[in-house]
């Protein structure tokens, strides 16, 4: 199995997913030739947004192998990877990524997350479609360090 | 209940994890005062690194309230959101959020995730902690199209 026998199985889950009445995105993750999880786009099924398939992958892989490292792993994703779902690979240490359908594909379609990257690579205060501010109680200090307190050395 | 009660149940949150051998994090999601969804980090629980309390407390309200989308709604989050988690926020409209404790607090204790921030906002090609990358396998064509011909009108 190479890289593109696991890219032609995210897209058969992909358009598995369609067929099933879901969007059409699937992701694979692999690590050392072995398929760590397998997924499709779930927001049909429980109207969760997050239920994007790369992160679906990234839940199950961590949950099945109890760990939230997922080092060496590498994602096969049907559609180019959101921002939340970027995000998310670099959380778990996934340092490698494919995917077959473009943002600029996507757009026609209502598929593309261009939009979001572009707003979230402006400097903070230049981002407005959400207000992102900060907001500290009177009193309120030290949480972080009773994490350190907290923590297994 | 104002601005200030809500994040104050937010650090209320992030402690009770603490305590309860989790890492410091809470969000409450809330729409025209009323309180949708409560949670807190949940990596200690099923080592999934996707679960931080804003990601679940989106993943909670959308799920009750049957809805992929949760426009009008105000994320109040112990901890400066991780663009995993702003960037799920803008997937379902959410349009302001609020954070006690920045990033820089953050750093000292490991707990910061603006190196992901900065390395998300560089330009693709200088990107080099994921190498996220385009493979299209000879033949395959029309996803999207696909979509277009299936989703409700």
């Amino acid at each position: 199995m190479g890289h593109e026998d696991f890219m032609r199985e995210a897209l058969a889950l992909a358009r598995a997913n369609l067929a099933a009445g879901g969007r059409p995105f699937g992701a694979l993750l692999v690590r050392e030739g072995q398929v760590l999880a397998r997924a499709a786009n779930g927001i049909h099924r429980h109207h969760d947004p997050t239920a994007h398939a790369e992160l679906l992958a990234i839940r199950a892989a961590s949950t099945a192998l109890r760990s939230a490292r997922l080092d060496g792993a590498v994602m096969y994703a049907s559609g180019h990877p959101c921002p939340m779902c970027l995000a998310a690979m670099h959380l778990c240490g996934i340092a490698e990524a494919w995917f077959a359908y473009s943002n600029e594909e996507a757009e026609p379609h209502g598929l593309s997350t261009a939009r979001i990257y572009a707003e979230m690579a402006l400097p903070p205060a230049r981002q407005e479609r959400l207000r992102l501010r900060s907001l500290r109680p009177p009193g309120e200090h030290g949480l972080y360090g009773e994490w350190d307190a907290r923590r297994p050395a």
